[in-house]
């Protein structure tokens, strides 16, 4: 848009007097002038979550809500459920086409296209929440994203967060990593590949089709998301081991996808009003996670959830299958390659570090607490 | 501010059409109506803290410069370093009385004047920085503080944090808990009051002050922050022992302090710009923590810091003096016992939580990396 003084300036008086004189100067100015104040823009949000799920769907109404305060209502976000306008996993390519301006959606579920989507969301046994955004934001991952993201025409804002997810729903326990084999499990994205090579046999089910399917015994357990989310599922009924930690999904970062040709048609105070609301937005919804399943995991163990821990033979087993896997991808994809060579070094260092302040900490504290 | 048609939708052409005509009604619609999308606004910042401190002095430059793009350059905020205009510790002071309009420090700076301020930075065994913001945005804590602040004439915004800092420099090793009696320990806040029950003296000394005091032995060990800024102070050539972790603050909230009034004369969308930069501000410094502190770390050893853990014992007779520490602030003071009825709880829950999802899955990653 012109940047001309007189519209970067509403309030110099100067502007109003011109050769054409008060009124024609006022009428040829003002309009302008207001226009690039605050323009009036609407656009459609597709989500790839339900309403139900409401921190990840509020992340929606939430970054909608802050821009719209923020430009006095002139930038108005319409936010859609998945399945609404758009189904939850064409979302990525509903911004690409322009079908819709922009969604929140997770790019671990377009690996299909490129595994390379995966390190936009997360990796098994990758950075945790606070070492992603690190990354993302200082460590050079943001720059890398918006190079891959711009050959798929979309912008991408890292917007939300789950936190680590827990390791899903067991109908019988898992004892050593043999109890792997042949295990029917409902898992997604890169962890199902690594489980595979350790005998799992991975399902691909939709969300709503999960309960049944474990309640027949059809699959034997399924992965969701933390105590907050899976709560609304009711698992507990019908796969009472609930095992911990979900080390495919250390975090997931959830992306802000907008259409390239619409991020660079907007005025530059949009894009930052956009971005300063997502970054708000991450923030918030790592701490409502944090803030609700503590108390969603306490109602789950009193409805009959036996809490579990994965066996250490089976992290290790699954860590060294995650980390050939990763080498395999890096060898035969240019785009997968360069994403590893930088974020590599930098779970390496990030590791260390954690072992020295924050975990030294977190394990004292909460070890000064009774469990219920 | 006036919230008239006319001027909520400045690109409504009925705006022009007046029984004044034209002229008349551009001219007395625009100036209102430019007015009104991002009226003109100067404030002065002054930081608690040099900037030399590039991480929490950049809390002013970086929501100084969003705000400023978010409002098309209409609302400016210029930062100034702690002493230029106004002391370090008295920021809150300064901006209560108006002298400036806002400012970046640490509620903890001020217990002298009632030690609930405490909450609203981090207690020694607290929360750590997520759990903080759980409690801060989620968890009632903003409210509890917006109330108890408003009787300081302030309005206060979560807008930074350290992450776990490290325990500080000493000349001798710790082994026990007995080696603290009569240790001189440059430490302030509810820290210092801590671990003065268990002997040791606390220093009060300006930052500038404590390499020299260090090297002379005036002192015999100082805490200040975490790697990346403790490298800048040059301490491990006088004091080589790096304790872990900083026990008394596992976070450090750092608040933006705005003038009540100046707070409720903002416009509204200027309110929600300023929330929204600030909740990024403080998601962007713990990342810059994260990515700068492995690094530091890495050259601190490297230039000869001997990295110890605090014995258990230690930690252990600290712990328990921090809890009664806190009963008797809580009998004693009401705004106390009114931040700790609803953060002790929550503080409860969150060790819990926290035992299940997160720290398993940071312990396992951490322990698949060697130390460098």
């Amino acid at each position: 848009m012109s940047q001309d003084t007189s519209t970067r300036r509403p309030l110099d008086r100067r502007a109003f007097v011109g050769t054409a004189g008060i009124a024609g100067a006022a009428a040829a100015i003002a309009t302008p002038a207001i226009a690039q104040a605050n323009p009036k823009i609407t656009w459609r949000l597709t989500s790839s979550y339900p309403k139900s799920l409401d921190t990840l769907f509020g992340l929606s109404t939430q970054v909608a809500k802050r821009v719209s305060e923020a430009t006095d209502g002139q930038f108005q976000i319409q936010p859609f459920a998945a399945g609404e306008i758009v189904p939850a996993l064409q979302a990525l390519d509903a911004v690409q086409s322009g079908t819709v301006e922009c969604s929140h959606s997770l790019s671990s579920f377009y690996i299909g296209k490129d595994p390379a989507f995966a390190f936009d969301t997360s990796l098994p046994f990758g950075l945790n929440t606070r070492q992603t955004n690190a990354w993302l934001y200082h460590g050079g991952g943001r720059e890398l994203i918006a190079e891959f993201m711009k050959g798929h025409n979309v912008h991408a804002i890292p917007s939300g967060n789950t936190g680590a997810q827990m390791g899903g729903w067991f109908r019988k326990e898992i004892k050593t990593v043999n109890d792997l084999k042949g295990l029917k499990f409902r898992i997604a994205g890169l962890g199902g590949t690594i489980l595979a090579r350790l005998g799992v046999v991975p399902q691909q089910i939709a969300g709503g089709d999960i309960y049944p399917s474990l309640e027949r015994g059809t699959i034997d357990a399924a992965e969701f998301s933390g105590p907050a989310d899976d709560e609304k599922l009711g698992f507990q009924k019908v796969a009472k081991y609930y095992y911990y930690p979900g080390f495919w999904e250390g975090c997931a970062n959830v992306s802000f996808f907008v259409n390239l040709d619409k991020w660079n048609g907007l005025p530059a105070h949009y894009r930052a009003v956009v971005e300063a609301a997502c970054a708000e937005a991450l923030s918030h919804s790592v701490a409502k996670y944090d803030h609700s399943n503590p108390d969603a995991l306490f109602r789950l163990v009193a409805a009959g959830a036996e809490l579990r821990a994965f066996p250490q033979d089976v992290m290790q087993a699954a860590f060294k299958e995650a980390m050939a896997l990763y080498g395999e991808l890096a060898a035969s994809n240019a785009n997968f390659k360069k994403f590893y060579d930088s974020w590599l070094p930098y779970w390496r260092k990030e590791q260390i570090w954690f072992r020295v302040a924050e975990l030294p900490y977190d394990a004292f504290t909460s070890s000064q607490v009774q469990s219920r």
